[in-house]
């Protein structure tokens, strides 16, 4: 069979490796450059091959069906661009031209959301993607059939609390992320509402018509991989199955595991699944959902999910190179 | 100085060995027992000193002026009366007596609760004390001034999501518990209001006025020691200043720390501390506050706060042989 | 293709799990049964599949064309007796058949030792392969080239330090495995050729004339899998390339990868590979190298070289269903 | 009593943030200033103080009566010497000045090693001590009753394994020590007797009579603090009791434990404590021991045996603000 050809911006980052080593296992798909400004020359290994970043400028973009870019926020956009105009196809990691950023792209028209199982019909066809944040995308698709079936007390808050692996923080190095920094330590951070992927959430939430308040407070885990989701959700209802809004939402997702036991890291990580449970709260006068959703930030939540989007772009089988 | 006698029961488990160790280096207490029926002749090393447990059944409870009983719920009670009966005080770490539970103690009033800064004086004449839970400390203390000064929007949800080390469930082998099965997981348990200490914890809010609905989903953390805990509230007002209630209620407190940044495990890890921070919530319509608490489990969350309680049972200063 | 039927015995643990995804993972085999005498009844997910054990009685025997025994050591034997009565192949994982140990095969001559790279061709017509301990695989493949090329200077001592990962001390609960006691600790056990492993190696290598002490100290690291092996053998004589004789004795071979840089656990883990590296030590009076050698204690070290030997036995590609 | 002024150069890496912690507990010292270059002016929490940093270049190093520098080797030197001639006595944690390094103090005699254990007389009365590095403390511990009894077969090698937490490579952030690459990894560096410590041992052990091959290879462990070093030895005789060498050696030291059990990191961490053990191989011709020593290499490798040292040249108990 003909592989289609495929490159990488930013392969050195942990969600560009991660893209490179999914691309390598992917039986249509071909490598044809892997690009690192930082660490060009670099070899790494990726399965049995070696291989050597080579710089940004220098990547050669007409060659490729398709251009993954795992760019800096703010740097990727002029990239997306760029690639586009040599006609290749673009799955954006970046959040530049998510909801509630601020990118524009220049002679086109809206950029699809690319969180797949919801936008899939205009993520096929379309020349970008812009590929979700790690925590919108185990976030929102936990949040989706409450908006979808109108189960949210209205005026209530939905208090999302989530915890990831350090992977998440990027290849970076910064003193804070040292391994005995992170070993047997715990901790919040962008509390108050102040993570980037707020502003993400909840204008795709208020675009599907969830006008709650949304309160969303990050963790950071000594894990390398995984994120898991906790949601506090007020009902207008008791439910009697509370699983079955997301049995009914998801049924057929062959990404989706909708599960009776609460998930953990161990069940996602090097799979691009997403595992959701729910449970109702004792004890409380309002009925209340205590959701859980896991996936792993590294495959689902960025270069799984991308390469699950770019899939549907090119023509291909959904599943094609991924774990279920 | 004399020093005073003081045994411990259920001496083997994590809390045991810690109120071992805090005994070992305190000025004024001296170890006349420790009692692992299990481990019955059995040596750990405290500090410089080798120990060996005895059974339950040889500890000579007239010995001691105070006995700790870290007994597993529903066996320590018998133990706490048989103590009481040969004129020791105690300190109880189990559920037994603590609000929520069905312990009755026979030919006694009623038991203080042993929250330190909340119930000091009851406290401090008591002979005997039930010591709280590990999450129910960090947790209560963390509400303890939006209930005192009636902050919560009346009928608002508090969500509680909570994170503890895995010491937290005990030195019992659990294949579950395994290294390998901890390591690069995470999870939640007990979800839907299932976990024993939710009970500890809305019986006192109850008695404390609070009518809220309590949702708490603890979490298990691939950490030895800590727990952080996140609590989301929803205000009757928009404070200027969100740590103000929190530095008035516990002015002076020795072992509470309020703080402008998110406190982390290892801020408290190895100490008696309680650490708050609090932050409102940009962008919700209601007034908002994401309120932060680290604990020890082991120290404050159980060992070091019963020594704290004990202290003050004996007339002793509360923070001798304690780290703030 | 018609798949050839397998089964487990003592599925119910870490090598035993591994055997199981790595079976439904394979091209060519099929799952027919998955025995776990103190487990049987419960179900684990492998894969998209749930997997429920069966008591070991109830294992149909007959019905597999090849069966591995991961029953613990001491048990094993008289279930691969009874395999083979069956009919059936058996790769045992047990220790009860390896070099040095005292198990003998009813009605059997001489069964090979399952260190595939060294024993392919005994191995692919035999009806019974004992696979070696993790620990002596990693170092007997590493040792190798230095024994068939007469490298090792007469008389010296081949001092073998190696640490692995938890799942090697298997999945039965110990408080000395919990969580807890594992992370944050490194120490050493079995010290003085204590360990069951050194007996399994000490025979091997005399029966490949090596007439050195052996001096092998294992170490238990808080990592779920691998193991690091660091050999220091003094030599005959200086080489001028001290990967020359691993390259040479190992070429073409597709699991075990000679490295210019020292093996780490990340190399390896969750592949059937060995790698492989030395290097001359700098300032010495007798020329001597220090090999390195990095294995997955699950895959090369129990489940994957298993099946590695299945394949052969079964006349399968070697390769089939395993990570190089 | 009146409490001794002394300041820390280097202050913010881990050794220096150690020294702070462990002079802010010593009974009768006083810490005057911690100066950080490329921290200064920022702020670190040391137990209940706050502590700023300040540049290198405003130090009052006159008003300390003594200074310890966490300088970075190579920048050291120049401010003992600065520091000497302000008249105050120096503990250098540096390399600079240790056997086998190149360091020459301008008018100045011989600086002795603060190996304390071994070299008190000389560390009493010296205004420069040079602080050994890490590994050296707890593998020439060990391995000083071997050759102070002549126990070592002449010519043999010493093989020295030893694994160390991450913190021994300091906070400067490198993207090889990020959480990410070292959670659940393993592996050797320096291989080929390539660590600058080979050379500080070898020198000490050549200048202590002892002309045996040293082979030195450690590793990094995925624990945040810690070393065992695992030695293995031939001997001269074969020893009825192995322990008894070390017993005599060390009699009455109050940091040295001699244990009949193999030494572990949860023993040691926190503590100014070397815990060593030793073994007769089993199986072997030659007489061979197997010795492990353990430390936590910021106290006894680093911070805590400074501090022992200082006490020393000031006149203090020894054991002052340490545990042991």
């Amino acid at each position: 069979m003909h592989n289609l050809s495929v490159g990488v911006l930013g392969a050195s980052g942990y969600a560009g490796r991660e893209l490179c080593q999914l691309i390598e296992g992917h039986p249509s798909l071909e490598l044809v450059f892997a690009a690192a400004h930082g660490q060009r020359g670099q070899s790494v290994r990726i399965g049995k091959k070696t291989l050597t970043f080579i710089a940004t400028e220098d990547a050669p973009l007409e060659k490729a069906e398709l251009v993954f870019s795992a760019l800096p926020h703010g740097s990727s956009l002029e990239w997306v661009e760029r690639a586009c105009s040599e006609g290749a196809r673009v799955v954006d990691l970046s959040s530049d031209l998510r909801p509630g950023n601020d990118g524009r792209l220049a002679n086109a028209g809206c950029v699809p959301y690319g969180l797949t199982e919801l936008y899939r019909d205009t993520i096929r066809g379309a020349q970008v993607v812009a590929n979700p944040g790690c925590y919108p995308t185990g976030i929102l698709l936990a949040l989706h059939p409450l908006i979808e079936k109108k189960l949210l007390e209205p005026g209530s808050t939905i208090s999302v609390t989530a915890a990831s692996g350090v992977t998440g923080a990027g290849f970076t190095p910064r003193p804070d992320l040292l391994f005995a920094e992170i070993s047997e330590d715990f901790r919040a951070y962008g509390v108050g509402n102040n993570h980037r992927h707020l502003l993400e959430m909840s204008t795709e939430l208020k675009s599907r018509g969830a006008a709650n308040d949304l309160v969303f407070t990050p963790h950071l885990l000594p894990v390398a991989r995984g994120i898991l989701a906790t949601i506090v959700v007020r009902l207008t209802l008791d439910l009697d199955d509370p699983l079955a809004p997301w049995r009914e939402a998801f049924e057929g997702e062959p990404f989706i595991h909708i599960s009776d036991t609460t998930p953990a890291l161990h069940d996602v990580v090097r799979t691009n699944s997403v595992r959701i449970s729910a449970a109702k709260a004792a004890n409380t006068k309002v009925p209340t959902l205590i959701v859980t959703s896991a996936i792993d930030n590294l495959t689902k939540g960025a270069a799984g999910q991308a390469l699950q989007n770019a899939n549907l772009m090119l023509g291909l089988d959904e599943q094609l190179g991924l774990i279920a």
